[in-house]
């Protein structure tokens, strides 16, 4: 498959999980970089260049955002919501990368308009080849202009 | 990954693309049941079970839309505007699978709320790929309940 750059935005608190995602990025051997915030309200700001994250060259633009749900200050379904609100943030692709297992989650983050819905697994080598598959698809598809 | 069931509803009048993804379809070992309509009128019908496609039995609702754009009727970008408008498919993931290289087209389909937007191949081996990478993650994602 051809290589396409593009940035992805991580948003999840748990160190852990972030840990964990920045291994499977290593072992997948991704060169697109991979940007991390710790909740919603961090991810609009990184998303606008606002407060921490004004410098557009060190934080730039994701072509894919992966957005966990339980966040503290503001959480993935609120911030998809806002995301979707904003004209120039509306096409962006958000997936909803969480270990949330509830149906109610899952039919908000669609109704929303998140573009796809995945489980994260507790087990490193299974979290590893979801990570690969995830980028995968997403270098396959067309993004929409930034 | 575990085998997860789910139909796919591929929307395409072009009958060489059609016999392609079919050959892809056996190529990759894909169980999951590929239905095929011819356009996006055929789409909306199919997917409310009306016409020719009221029989819910033999056209099972589909976890995953593959919708072409060009086509006779109503054309793919239209038939996404009316899957958004339906309460019952407004959370379907709908892929544009197309030979469209317009970036009207990629801007409007993300807008109108596409799950991801991919330009079909045209040589075989590419477009097996293609496939199997769309077939993978949408077994890897959760998808909405239908």
């Amino acid at each position: 498959m051809p290589k396409k750059e593009f940035h992805v935005l991580l948003v999840e608190d748990n160190k852990h999980d972030v840990r964990f995602v920045r291994r499977a990025w290593q072992q997948n051997r991704i060169t697109n970089i991979l940007h991390v915030v710790p909740h919603g309200q961090a991810c609009i700001d990184y998303l606008l260049n606002q407060g921490e994250y004004s410098d557009s060259v060190k934080h730039p633009k994701p072509g894919l955002v992966l957005l966990d749900i339980r966040m503290p200050v503001m959480d993935g379904i609120e911030c998809l919501r806002r995301i979707r609100e904003l004209p120039e943030l509306k096409r962006l692709p958000v997936v909803m990368l969480t270990t949330s297992k509830e149906e109610e989650d899952l039919i908000r983050g669609y109704e929303l308009g998140c573009n796809s819905f995945i489980q994260k697994p507790v087990d490193f080598d299974r979290l590893s080849e979801a990570v690969r598959v995830i980028h995968l698809y997403w270098t396959l598809s067309e993004l929409p202009p930034l």
